[in-house]
């Protein structure tokens, strides 16, 4: 057991107070780049709002005594220079951009996070052993071109150019352009790729009402689920409402509500961490005095065990094409999107839950539900992440929420583990 | 029993070959007028198409020797007087309106029917007691304009121009404007409005598919079953798919699929003619990762029996009530559409019944789930309606198909009527 950023545990309450003040201006500074008319943020990658962002954020590091650099796509790095020039470097951060209409929390927090643990540590301790830093990676939603995690997956050499050639916003600008009018992009973002990382830790919002339901301060993710995407298309014959008696129907519809009647009761079955969700649906034709000829819908079922996660689908795929058949529906189904589950780094869990205990700060483990870029980062180092409670579950909305007690703890963990990492040298 | 149109039973066959040849000819003929590019039928009210058919139809009832007028909104009568000139007509026909591709038969097939039969008497017995006509209808389908019945609602005082004052196509034309062009329109329609009408007579398809799946020629229709429209709006929570265990969920849809079983299962239990359907359902935000927050969808009721249907309405609206309560839903119901049921009239039933059985012809009384031209002539004088078959219960379709044997069928059993009444005097 290491020593412990605080000198005595009475100073916990201060150090808190202290986080907890400055993690709400750090937020609200950020927020005042790219501000929405009703109360969002707007931040797409490479948009106007993003670039000042970023350029802010690269000054207010060197204010920090960090030392700034913007690799080829636009990821900004502040780095806390460590005794130990050859150690792998132990980093810090999340996404400065945001969904359309945002909130002030998701990635926002992570760098706000990093930025309060690195000042408090560098001028409470001065030089540490590892190098530490602070990432603001440019890209993680893929919400303004249809890429996410352009940033931690430019530096995991998981994305390059090649895949954007063809990438188009809404306004039906280049990937490439957008780029180069930030003044990025002008390499061909190899030298984006890095070796030298140790370790990658990740704050962020839980995006799930599991921590404030249980009254939990931290979440310790144990995985980042799989997630498989399903397609299935139901085939039955449209017919007259009013003509066609309830026993010569073959109502698409009613077939579908019962295989998302069975998805549910098997999810429920299998418990947690499995998902299974039937978020998009369409109807065919769709009009009131017509029984539906055909029904298109979505199957996203996440698990943290691949396994669990492929038996589940098999599952799925094999009970709605019996349930159509019974019917005498026809059904096609098809996977869209696949993501094996990344499971975090044992160790730095270890770590992370030893933090918790010894700081008397409740946490739990748990499964990741959403892709983080911590998922990237595991390609090239350890990766690990912690969250902080969600009010009612909310993000990527304005209606986002997180008590700045909550943020101050999930800081305040944070910088004990950066402690431990980077100054008291425990193993990675 | 009256004398029959066969003067011997053995003409029977003789006569059926002879309507099925000719029907078949008139209804090509008819289908000559909008011809679509894909082998469907489009006559649209007011519509050039519609116009030239209806002109067509004047000239050919003329051949026939019937006495042609158009009244005031461009319903076609063709009359055969009768020697009796103060009792009321009996009047058979449909509508020449289709749908946008449409088939050969629904409505057209009534009109050809009672051109054949009208022709074939006149030809046969010569002047009949009672005066005999021939109606095609303007309009039934409301393809047009949103308004529906306008030929057979005008003629019993139902539909009146103020109704369509402000009603525009698809194309923004005014329903008075398309009326004007036509040549139509010009009073007020006033003059449409007829009191001296004894019996309305329509054949038409069935549009389902009972008579074939049982094999019988001939439906007579009971009672036009009574419709409402229901439209429920079902509000849970929009959550994120993968951080929002199942049971932290309000999953929108889910329980809107709970309401779809209930539903059917009901329906299924009440039995015949009842029929319910959920033919439309939009689902908000419709995303493929996001636990649907919201679903809006119509429920149409029909059943032939008005306190059954609004006793099945109720049982609706309070278990979805309860189905949502159960699953913290907000739910929010509504009725905007409602049509009483329409019982035909008792005698010309029973009569139509005996034509069929003295002929040896299969028939089954049966509720008519669509809405019809003889609904709106029941307020003004006793009403009634023959169905033959439809294969697969297809309409509204280029694939609307019936065997010119059935065809032939409807057509005999029409012709008897109308004898029967007409020439014989048959009480109404």
């Amino acid at each position: 057991m290491g020593r412990s950023v605080l000198a005595h545990p009475q100073e916990k309450e201060k150090l808190l107070t202290y986080f907890e003040t400055h993690i709400m201006k750090v937020l609200h500074w950020l927020a005042s780049f790219g501000p929405d008319e009703d109360g969002g943020i707007t931040r797409l990658l490479y948009s106007d709002s993003w670039l000042e962002a970023q350029r802010a954020l690269a000054v207010k590091m060197s204010g920090c005594g960090l030392v700034t650099e913007f690799d080829e796509v636009g990821n900004l790095f502040g780095k806390l220079q460590g005794e130990d020039a050859d150690a792998p470097s132990i980093i810090t951060g999340s996404h400065i951009d945001t969904v359309v209409q945002g909130g002030l929390y998701d990635g926002a927090y992570g760098i706000a996070a990093g930025l309060l643990a690195l000042d408090y540590l560098k001028r409470q301790f001065g030089k540490p052993k590892r190098t530490l830093e602070l990432v603001s990676l440019c890209e993680e939603e893929g919400s303004r071109f249809p890429m996410a995690y352009w940033g931690s997956g430019s530096i995991a050499g998981k994305r390059n150019f090649e895949q954007i050639v063809h990438l188009q916003d809404g306004q039906e600008m280049s990937f490439a352009d957008a780029m180069h009018r930030c003044g990025f992009g002008e390499g061909m973002g190899r030298n984006c790729r890095r070796d030298d990382i140790g370790a990658f830790i990740e704050l962020h919002i839980e995006q799930g009402a599991v921590l404030e339901s249980e009254g939990i301060s931290i979440g310790v993710v144990d995985t980042i689920a799989g997630q498989r995407r399903l397609k299935f298309e139901v085939v039955g014959e449209s017919n007259h409402a009013g003509t066609t008696p309830m026993h010569m129907r073959k109502d698409a519809l009613e077939g579908v509500s019962v295989m998302i009647q069975a998805l549910r009761r098997e999810a429920v079955k299998l418990g947690a961490p499995l998902v299974a969700t039937v978020g998009r649906l369409q109807v065919l034709p769709n009009m009131p005095n017509v029984v539906p000829g055909k029904v298109v819908f979505t199957v996203d079922a996440r698990h943290a065990d691949e396994g669990v996660l492929g038996s589940f689908c098999d599952w799925v795929k094999r009970t709605f094409t019996q349930l159509a058949d019974e019917r005498q529906l026809a059904i096609h189904g098809s996977e869209w999107f696949r993501e094996e589950p990344v499971p975090m780094d044992e160790r730095l869990k270890k770590q992370m839950d030893d933090v918790c205990k010894q700081m008397a700060i409740s946490s739990k483990r748990m499964v990741s539900g959403a892709g983080h870029d911590a998922q990237m980062f595991k390609h090239i180092c350890k990766a690990a992440m912690l969250f902080v409670p969600s009010r009612r579950g909310i993000s990527h909305s304005p209606e986002e929420f997180t008590e700045p007690r909550d943020l101050a703890v999930g800081v305040l963990v944070l910088t004990e583990l950066l402690y431990r990492l980077g100054y008291e040298g425990e193993e990675l």
